[in-house]
């Protein structure tokens, strides 16, 4: 099982459980009935690689805004899967390699460890996000990651590719899409009754009339139910609002703050965090 | 024939005969009278390649959504072609060297290759696809590529390349059609009847009631007969729908949701699949 | 404390005390009730990452336009903070390096240098105004900047990350604001009331009717209340004034100049100082 | 004569001539008023070039839609214009050099090369076509073949240089005219009665009731006298046919797809082949 | 004073004091008050860099269209300063180096000798001019000059950067004005009336009979009393003009040429001048 | 005199007699009066160059269509000038250098070259045209130029730089007519009487009726008095019309051709020839 795994193919597992683990520091609050799906999703995509023969490679792409929980999800599929591989690829272990083609070679690596396992779980974070800022791709590092994504194992060998981006369109319009065989959506904390949902399970705030009164107060101060922020930065704004003196009203503000500089854009895939 | 040519230029062939029997995994439904008019055409350029002294060079490109069949396609001519060498080149087969150069040297090697023979047939799997993201192409291997596609073979060769790729509108504009003598198009699957013609000819559902309710759901849901999604697509969710404990009801709301992504675009080159 | 963490990390942390009181040369001014809440928020993040261990790591962007005072208000937070180690990274410190690889390293050392310390702030000065000019920005130094930033610090340590910006407009458009959890918005002097106080408060005039001259000339010239210059601009205009045969009558037609130049392109982020 | 110059400057000379006797395969088709009118110009550049002193050196520029034969038209001119020096230069004898230095440096051979002898021509396929794709140009090889094309030869050398191209709209675009003192269209077929005259001259059908089936079946399916299709490719798709149970239904249907293929863009330099 | 500041950084120093007093060699004529005011504003930040301790490191940019003066003045307030260390830094400076980096050295030197001494003034020459053509910017270079230019000198030290440009509104769109503290425009001869104090006040035509055809043939044939011209273009007009057998008459062509060529763009930053 | 120049700088002067010559191989032809008029402007500042010690340094941009004649006036007027020191500098003289350093190197060497001569001019071919195609420039060859162009020579040195260029708008759009202190705009043969005159005064057509036939039948073709095409193309092809069986008809149809070609753009810069 898991850590039985960390031992065959430990060079290139490192410390991953526990970056598995801070991924999901804040638990998952099931919000709003999209979560159980998306989690559902994921186990079939889980059990399909391992049973089904023509299904022995599949690329999944995890999408929504900033902060709406896409990596804790796939943390959490990982940690259910029972895999004996798994690893978490992150821009960080790429950025201590001296040129493009030292970061090639090491990505090649660990598609070459995932081979060697009969059955084996990549999870590339941010999967455009930190190869280059702006229009010009680092093509070296993302051609790389995407033919890699999409070419199959070698015979005999499982592998299941999720990704994680908060950059969807671009990568439609990049046509980079196309290297994934399926899709799964994580939504933003989209209305104040989610937003309360988020609230009350997570336990952010002990006493529960603070939660009423920031209900209240952010729909004062937006005018509108439509809330449209990522739940890893409510939870932390939440989580520093209580060292404030007056952490309801501090919180709202904060709140109203972040709506209104997500909402202006809509509510699509390129906003809904900080 | 074909496993004896394999034997002639083994370095040079390596493990195609399996990557090109498993392009082919789902078999050729033939869903519409399009997929025959296609294979009929592929046989008569193998043919007037081998046969007509004049036409003795001849480069064909395979377009047409992501998921649509090119692959399997040609695949599948080039199984039924008889041609003493084969080649399918992958930019898997690309990611591995080194810098450009060494790619462009690879490139030249598999023609020269294949000039060895007297008949040969090169399938370049998504010709444009890889070779970069966004809009600035590594000329290297693109230039290296379509100067060899439209360079003839020496005196006394036959070689048959066909290309495939989900981005003709890009090569268009940019030009790089004019490498190709023969343009074939490959369709998505276009409509409910359609739909229905592959989930029963595959038997991917058993009972064939599941078939009538998901045709039936797929019209609710989009409130339309229009389906213009990839056969590899259907094929695939389809048997992930196996796995789960409602599959014909999981695998409308799949379709629905990939009809919805696929057709705000229109059905162009661009869209199609995933 | 302070001195003591200079001690502690002598190399790394150079003369960046002198450096951090000269940026507060003019001291804090509280011109508006917007100047409390800021400093508010950044001692509320101090405690945070000292105090929530699921808020050990922070992010924060102070952004405003050019001489709002960023810099001397992340100064000032960081000089009340009480942390054990501070360190402002600022483009001057990249620009004797050989190229954009010793940089990145040089950068790299800093944050080791940070993780060395169980409590640690950086200050990252301009961050992306001078890593390039024009619409091409060094993806190798920006890179490394925001995956550090956006990176977990080891287990154990925790860092507060202050980073400064008149260009949020452009990094909102890159997808660069991503690798932040806060933003804290670091307002120009709005009108002509606030310009009062600071003119005031900082008995940059010694004589009360030149000011009032001024309020009034100012007025005259703009015909408008509206003012939306940076503070340090202010400041530092007043000083020179002061070298003149005629203080405030030079200093009211240096300030109608900047409004003139300053609100053409209204009041957002790009503009607002020289 | 012509094998005579062969043997005189064999290293730079090569296969060529079998390369252009190759390009004219399918013989010079007089479908219009247009192709003795293009042969006649060229002969008079052949001769100025050969009896004027201050015409000398003179750069002509063949242009066309893909397929319209800008080719085979030079390769017959170099052929009838008993020059003892004749060269062909190809992006195919580009391909095979390490890099854009060497490349050049060979461009720099062939032009020494053609120095040699009094009289000289140089026929440049594809001048723009290849050296790049999409809008970035590769600015070594096609600077260097330009300025080569505009330099005049030494004292007493003669030089005629005819280059191909099927973008000239990109190189009017970027200035790239200016290198050539003539400019000579070549048009794709136009119309019906052009398409017939092409049929019947090449003996493609052998059986002239196909020829009048087809002229009818393309006049029903496109609804329209204008074809827009290069002679390359209609003689190409016509021996194809013939390989076909039914030549002339089949043939008919390729064209009106590449009538409507070619004619959407209008009949400009850009399209009007595969 | 300004000699023995020579001996004392002799080597940085060079033949600048000859150029400094080229730049001024038609001296300066008061042809409209905004030349007084100018001289005026930068002998105020000479002073105030020399004496207020927190203006010690000042940044100015004078800016206008090409020919009106730019240098002219900066040289002027230099030679009026009595400052021990003056440096002008000229495009031509830059042209003799091997490389960027050998450039950004020299510039680096060059702020390093600066700081040398208590008191400094650089000249910055057309500080973004000729980095580079076009749209894309040597970011090595301008990096540098603008990092070192809002970089403030050591302790102790004090240091009035001076920089001209005429391509303002490209380093406003660029963002790279944020590096100034100050701005002074210096616009070019607007009108009849100031053309007419040029030519009187430099004596550049004897006869005064001349200047008032001048004025009249001007107004004759541009129909309007605007100018718009750079006085450096209209003295070095005026002296060739003296070599002409009509001097009157064929300067008041080439004034009305170039008031048509300057005035079509308007009167902004980028046009005045040829 | 001019060969006694040649003798002193030999190295540096090379071929340039003949190369010069031969600009002017059909002679100086002043079909319309602005032809004397250039060749005026020309020889003023020759003289002043010469004689006025604030003059010394004067950069002039001959600029206008392709083939009106920039290159022959530049070098009629060099060889009327009895200059000591004169230097053609064309894009073939910087074809052969290995690469854009070398380039650099050599374009130093020449003004250095220049620079040991009391009285040098120096004419820069299509200053922008070969440096690249397209819309990058080579900034480190053309920087080079410009930086060279508008540097003052040394102390007691006299240097007239005499610059064409067909591509003035580009110029004037990326800030590069900046380095000039003139500009001479060079026409096109502008209608049916300038051809006229062309064709009489340079006794291209012997029976002086076929000019008449030409301008008729010019006239009937294009149905307007406008030509709008440079001398160069007129008068070559003029003699390229001699070789032809009718001489004045084909000669007729190629001017339309060329005035269809080059009108619809307008008779700006960038059109005019072929
Ligand atoms: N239903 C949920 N789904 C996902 N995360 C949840 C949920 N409920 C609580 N969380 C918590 O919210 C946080 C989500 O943060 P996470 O880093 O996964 O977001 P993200 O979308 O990957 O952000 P980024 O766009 O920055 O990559 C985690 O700490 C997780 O424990
Ligand atoms: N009529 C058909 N045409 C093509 N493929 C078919 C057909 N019927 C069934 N299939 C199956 O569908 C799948 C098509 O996938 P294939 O990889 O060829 O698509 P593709 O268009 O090349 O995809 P991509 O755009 O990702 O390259 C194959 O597994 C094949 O066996
Ligand atoms: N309320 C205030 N907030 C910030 N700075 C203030 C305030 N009152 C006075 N000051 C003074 O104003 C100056 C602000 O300059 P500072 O360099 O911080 O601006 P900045 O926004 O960082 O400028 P830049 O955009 O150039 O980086 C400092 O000298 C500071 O002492
Ligand atoms: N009138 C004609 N003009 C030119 N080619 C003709 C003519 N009649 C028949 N042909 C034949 O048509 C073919 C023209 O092909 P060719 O390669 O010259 O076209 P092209 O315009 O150079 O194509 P590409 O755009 O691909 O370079 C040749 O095989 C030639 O023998
Ligand atoms: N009032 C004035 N201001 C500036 N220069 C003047 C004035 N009166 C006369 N001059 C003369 O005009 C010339 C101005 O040229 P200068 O090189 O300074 O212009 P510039 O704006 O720097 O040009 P460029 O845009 O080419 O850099 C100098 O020779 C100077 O002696
Ligand atoms: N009045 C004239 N002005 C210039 N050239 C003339 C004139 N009369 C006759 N000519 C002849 O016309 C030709 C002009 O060609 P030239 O190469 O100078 O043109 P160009 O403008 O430099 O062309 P390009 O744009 O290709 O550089 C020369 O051969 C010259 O002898
Ligand atoms: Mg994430
Ligand atoms: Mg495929
Ligand atoms: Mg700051
Ligand atoms: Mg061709
Ligand atoms: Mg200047
Ligand atoms: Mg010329």
């Amino acid at each position: 099982d898991f850590l039985h795994a960390l031992d065959e193919v430990k060079p290139a597992f490192g410390a991953d459980s526990a970056d598995i683990e801070e991924a999901i520091r804040y638990g998952i609050i099931e919000f709003s009935k999209s979560i159980p799906g998306i989690l559902n999703d994921g186990m079939l995509y889980v059990e399909s690689v391992r049973q089904a023969e023509r299904l022995r490679h599949t690329a999944v792409l995890l999408h929504g805004p900033p902060g709406s929980g896409k990596t804790a999800l796939a943390a959490h599929i990982a940690m259910k899967s029972d895999y004996p591989f798994i690893k978490l690829i992150t821009a960080r272990s790429l950025v201590g390699f001296r040129d493009e083609l030292a970061r090639r070679d090491y990505l090649h690596k660990i598609f070459t460890d995932a081979y060697k396992s009969p059955l084996s779980m990549l999870i590339i974070e941010e999967i455009i996000e930190w190869n280059d800022v702006g229009p010009r791709f680092s093509n070296t590092i993302l051609q790389a990651l995407l033919v890699l994504t999409k070419a199959p194992p070698p015979q005999g060998r499982r592998l299941l590719v999720m990704a994680t981006t908060s950059m969807r369109p671009v990568m439609q319009q990049l046509g980079l899409t196309r290297a994934f065989d399926r899709q799964i959506r994580v939504p933003a904390v989209q209305d104040a009754r989610e937003l309360e949902a988020v609230l009350r399970e997570s336990g952010a705030f002990e006493d529960l009339g603070d939660v009423t009164e920031i209900i209240n107060r952010v729909g004062d101060y937006t005018n509108s139910q439509r809330v449209g922020v990522g739940i890893k930065t409510i939870l932390s704004t939440a989580e520093t609002a209580r060292l404030n003196a007056q952490p309801a009203q501090w919180f709202a503000e904060q709140m109203a703050d972040l709506i209104a500089v997500n909402n202006p854009y809509g509510d699509g895939d390129g906003v809904g965090g900080m």
